[in-house]
């Protein structure tokens, strides 16, 4: 229906209209709003977004909720970024540990930096995961925040993903920017909830999503204040874990960082399940969404049986809750921005 | 000058005329705008807060920072409410205990809740340092951070502060509400960096300051993910520090907490001290505030030798760097919201 085809009709006449056309004109309003989300594909999964969305925000309505409960939080590795063939912070601890080994001669003698340097690829996964972690503990401490953060701003000018051979930040999802996006603009406040560290992520996080470093929550180090010989404190990163932001931890990152419960949450392996518990078993409407890794061919394809990104408990709680899951190979148009 | 003088005058000789006004105006603009701090008397206290939010707002300007790096910290006890003549936590966690005693009957024979409990104010004093925290343990931990944030709503229901018998969150400071409104006027983002825990101040400082949740930074303890019988997950809080948010630690929490450095921040005792330097040791235009309590008629004095609150090394430090310490018997007209 159009309103030219009404000229005729007063105003009372039109209001009438309106409001006998409500249903319709809903209908209309949420169409007109999807096409804030143009990567995703028609179907359920897109329409449980904005369902959702529509529920919440419309004033008057039981599902109401105020702009300043609207706290989304969303997964980081496989959520709104690849995290295959390894989550892309390992791939900058490698290649830091590289660059500072000239300054570190006593790594070749000493492991897992020995076998690691030498690219004695048994001998290092002999190191198990505690070799693993001590490298990247390596790459993430003895330094201040200010020079690490310049550390990770170098690692992604330069450095490729092996397969799409593309900067690691240009891998972010295009669909999930989208809802990021759309959120935000019904007046959602949007927060990474991420195992990944604090500090990685808040260099690029404003850029690459639109989300600010006092949004972005995370796994962290201990840092420590010391003056400097110029008399200017700095805050140097000790190799001492914090907190581990992962399973478990994320409702207890979001009760510490944000304090309030989120009413939306997205992740996509079993380390966001408690986050998803902790999000539906809230009062009112909730969203729980898990991306499914479906797409081999433009992306990967996994679930319970990978060591990155492993999904079979939530999978199966999905399943049993009615949780939204997004099949990537069948719900998502596009995968990455660069594919527009 | 009135423009009606001047109705001859061209455009052209109007812009002019305004560009050769402009010192008068951006005065006249100052003083309009410090309207919003009518709680503060005149002078260069008041005058050095106005000219830093014009310096870093004005566009163009050498000063000027975009909105979204308008990073504003304060301190909580002693800088935006009372401390005097007891942390108001502590005395919260008193009567918390007081009220669990009945649960916990093995407190009667175990110190420090036995002489506490007896109100044997000596025999509680020998438990030093050690004893009080044990206390204060005892009221934030070995519950749900849900019942938790129920016992602070209930406390300050009831509790009257002993000298101004009003409930505890009637004493927060009428000039510094006026100074987070004004910030936040001009594109500020305001957050507490607070010694104080972060549940308990987060149940209140959104309806009395106007700061929501997710922009409070304090003291925490580990919370631990449980699922309960019904199959709702809970937050159970452990008797376990995870981090103490005060002195050297206030810059860590803003790290970790907020992911880049503030521009503007307010304190009032040495434990705010590293978070000054901190702010002061960035780039470019910055502000640090130290409220020195000069005032036993309205409110209480004290400094350099006070137990609670103790501003000898920030004092020292702040008339070297010429930072704006604000003397509150001179500066403030009113102290709370209840004078005017």
């Amino acid at each position: 229906m159009n309103v030219q085809t009404v000229p005729m009709l007063s105003r009372r006449g039109i209001i009438c209209a309106l409001i006998a056309l409500s249903a319709p004109l809903w209908t209309a309003i949420a169409r007109a709003q999807s096409d804030a989300l143009p990567a995703w594909n028609e179907g359920p999964t897109k329409q449980a977004i904005i369902d959702f969305v529509g529920r919440v925000t419309r004033e008057h309505q039981p599902d109401f909720v105020p702009p300043e409960q609207r706290i989304a939080v969303f997964d980081n590795d496989g959520t709104l970024w690849c995290e295959q063939p390894l989550y892309f912070q390992a791939a900058f601890a490698f290649a830091r540990v590289k660059a500072m080994a000239a300054q570190h001669p006593e790594w070749k003698q000493r492991e897992p930096f020995k076998s690691f340097l030498a690219n004695d690829k048994q001998a290092f996964a002999a190191q198990g995961e505690k070799g693993l972690l001590t490298l990247i503990g390596a790459a993430h401490s003895g330094m201040t925040t200010d020079a690490f953060a310049r550390s990770v701003s170098d690692w992604f000018a330069e450095a490729k993903h092996p397969r799409f051979n593309r900067p690691y930040n240009a891998l972010v999802y295009q669909p999930m920017l989208e809802v990021l996006g759309y959120l935000r603009a019904n007046g959602f406040k949007t927060f990474i909830v991420s195992g990944g560290g604090v500090e990685f992520m808040r260099v690029w996080a404003e850029k690459s999503y639109g989300i600010p470093p006092e949004q972005v929550i995370g796994s962290s180090g201990v840092t420590q204040f010391k003056m400097g010989d110029d008399g200017k404190p700095v805050l140097m990163k000790l190799a001492k874990v914090e907190f581990i932001d992962d399973g478990p931890g994320k409702p207890s990152g979001i009760n510490r960082f944000i304090g309030h419960r989120p009413i939306f949450a997205f992740g996509n392996s079993d380390g966001d399940l408690q986050m998803l518990q902790w999000t539906t078993a809230g009062m009112g409407a909730r969203f729980a969404g898990l991306l499914h890794h479906t797409d081999a061919a433009r992306e990967y394809a996994y679930d319970r049986n990978s060591s990155i990104g492993k999904l079979d408990k939530a999978m199966t709680e999905a399943t049993a809750k009615q949780w939204t899951v997004v099949d990537m190979k069948r719900d998502w148009k596009v995968i990455f921005p660069f594919e527009k």
